[in-house]
């Protein structure tokens, strides 16, 4: 037979077992986390009418999508969960309670040019708020207090959730007269991190077409820096010239002041007026979050509030606010920057029952009883040599072997290896269970920062 | 802007927040059991290199394949588990300990045509055991008894694991000088239980070209049951005549003495010997898993062994041992039949947190407590009156409101409404999470029966 070389597709991760521990470590965080604060599970499917799915149209996205045809039909990958979620509000409204929050981890899929660190298909954690026609401020403060949670769940204290509102930004920007180009300027002031501010100006002022002094006045105001009372005083200074920026302020005191009330410590989140997120359906408070110390990998979970989540599938207006963690490009980093705790438990098991009789049945009961403990147990059935099974235990990387031979059987015991330190012990069935949870049970977090 | 009607495409299962919990629930218990008989979660991608997908090619399968081209790229949906974990196996042989056990519950595709309770995106949540070169008989049993794990955890006892070994249906085939057209004798045997006995009578001489003799002597073969013992017995008398049907029939001896040894009650798995599956690459142990309230629904759960996992991919010889529950299948079966338990919780949360105050800080305090204790709870922020508000806490369905006033907050308590019985109490934070949680702390099955 002709052998075909296996490989998988680029951009496209595919993890070995012990790395795919740690993301299913991470996965339970976030379904824990989001289900905590109220969220229901959701899950769409990966294939949409295309139709439906690029009702908005255009731009960058576009070209990314995986769009072909069955049959006569017109289909599509999802690319975000965003638009699944806004199609299923629309069609269900009347079975929804609002405000209706839900949380989707899945993946997306955009076929995007293949790079280091990019990938065609990637998990997306999504929680989303939405309203039925209004929803209150508070929940623009539940949202980054949640991503807090997570990151503080997986062991990450080295981040920051960098918090916006793009009314204040509109605001100012009408101010100088430019309200028809506060779109552009945006835009272009979102991207001061990559290109810094020289870049920023000249652009300001070649592309958007604004004079010097009101660039000026833009590069003083997003310089606006320090503590978040030193912004919002800061802020304070241009108050009262516009009622959409007053708005504004009044947001973004709130949601400062409830971030602090949902626990979050100041050191985690920073008001910071150079964000304004690069898509045109925020309106109002905008997330970014970045790794202090890899502030080259950019926002690592980004969202916002929103006026309309349905518009191209209903007339309801459907305000809603929401976050997205991108969360195979996180572990990919994470990975890369060496910070995956490499005490996380990557084997299958907690243990390995190892028979030694050619008859395997007390050996499985043994098993079942380290199961019913609440025990990972693998029984191991191959008849090889105690050598090679021993082997297999190392390469597995299993914390604990369980011999079970003739004289154990006989005593009603049976001899717990531990494979780090090689110490063996013999116990009865219930005491090796306990011996084994007490050496695995510490709660190791996912990452360790150095 | 112009209303695309949202839809969402035939065939694809996309579930209400409460059905959604359920089906959670399902995929949790999955989870929690595959780990705990060792085996390593793992996931590959939905898309593949279609050539690669297609490598054994033709066939039923082949045109019911989701495939398109993305620039130069041929690709695919995955349409199972299996030929993705072949061509994982065989890329990443040198690098997983063997025997590799992995469980893995994803989406596949496949484009059949629609039709009710059939599905073109469901997900499969697979086992399987590879070993290199060798695999011992034990792993045979060890399957279907963790399948009974999982039926049980959902719930279900009225299903049968019936299992049988196609060493026995070949050999027996060779005894009667028939072991060329075994292939298609199997498959014909395969749809007693659908088109009866005297249609594969039929087939079995019109289209397979058996004479009336050997047609009765499959029929007679087929037709041993009764206990298993007495299957066994059954087949003792064809014993001595052909080495594969004793080799076979010593298989199924130690399957079946195995099964027991796990715990398996004789009442839920049978020897069959009607059972072929229709799949040429099974080479011993087979299984198929029926409800036995719903006959007609067929094999919720099926698999078996087969000799070489990968030889599409590598030299390497890689037997195995697998089974694959068709989730989506079962979900939306156990749905229409009424058997889903109304009692399992539907909600997101079990709280759900009203502040009766302008500040929402002692609220945010009181739901963080309430998580801190484990509770899932909502934090209500929307100004409504009370009654809108009590009204939403009933559409959600959450069994608990708790209140917080002025006067609670003075007190230093919360209000607990049980939403059910109505009744209304005063108490500290700590005293609410105990009473909440000791009120939902009842593990309720997905699945009742009648």
């Amino acid at each position: 037979m002709e052998i075909i070389k296996p490989r998988t597709l680029s951009g496209f991760m595919e993890l070995l077992p012990d790395k795919q521990a740690q993301f299913e470590r991470m996965l339970e965080i976030l379904r824990r986390t989001y289900a905590s604060y109220g969220f229901a599970a959701l899950d769409t499917p990966v294939i949409e009418d295309a139709r439906i799915l690029l009702a908005k149209g255009g731009g960058e996205t576009e070209k990314q999508i995986y769009r072909f045809t069955k049959g006569d039909s017109d289909l599509a990958l999802r690319f975000d969960l965003t638009v699944p979620l806004a199609k299923y509000v629309a069609l269900h409204a009347n079975e929804l309670a609002f405000p209706f929050r839900r949380y989707q981890i899945s993946k997306v899929y955009r076929g995007e040019r293949a790079q280091r660190g990019r990938f065609r298909e990637f998990y997306q954690a999504d929680i989303d708020i939405i309203g039925d026609g209004k929803l209150d401020i508070l929940n623009e403060a539940e949202i980054p207090a949640i991503i807090y949670k997570v990151f503080r769940g997986f062991g990450l204290s080295r981040f920051r959730i960098r918090v916006n509102n793009r009314k204040i930004l509109s605001g100012f920007y009408a101010m100088l007269g430019l309200a028809e180009k506060s779109g552009d300027i945006m835009r272009t002031v979102d991207k001061l991190d990559k290109i810094g501010a020289d870049k920023v100006e000249a652009i300001l002022m070649e592309d958007c077409g604004l004079d010097a002094v009101q660039a000026g006045e833009i590069l003083r105001f997003i310089a606006i820096s320090g503590t978040n009372d030193q912004v919002l005083a800061g802020l304070e200074s241009y108050a009262g010239r516009n009622d959409l920026f007053d708005q504004g302020l009044a947001e973004l005191k709130a949601v400062t002041a409830n971030l602090a009330a949902f626990g979050v410590p100041e050191e985690n989140f920073a008001v910071d007026l150079t964000i304004a997120r690069g898509l045109d359906y925020y309106t109002g408070t905008v997330y970014e979050t970045t790794l202090l110390d890899h502030p080259e990998v950019g926002s690592v979970c980004s969202g916002g509030r929103y006026d309309n989540l349905a518009g191209y599938y209903t007339e309801r207006q459907l305000p809603g606010v929401g976050i997205s963690i991108g969360l195979t490009r996180l572990f990919y980093v994470l990975d890369e920057q060496g910070l995956l705790n490499p005490a996380l438990p990557g084997a299958p098991a907690d243990a390995l029952v190892l028979p030694m009789t050619d008859d395997p049945g007390p050996a499985i009961a043994l098993a079942e009883t380290l199961r019913g403990a609440g025990l990972r147990v693998q029984l191991y059935g191959e008849k090889k040599k105690f050598k090679q099974k021993i082997a297999y235990a190392d390469k597995l990387g299993v914390p604990f072997a369980v011999l079970l031979g003739e004289d154990e059987i006989a005593e009603g015991k049976c001899s717990v290896k531990n494979m780090r330190t090689g110490e063996q012990v013999k116990l009865s069935a219930a005491d090796a269970a306990e011996h084994i949870r007490a050496a695995i049970a510490c709660d190791v977090p996912v990452i360790l920062e150095k």
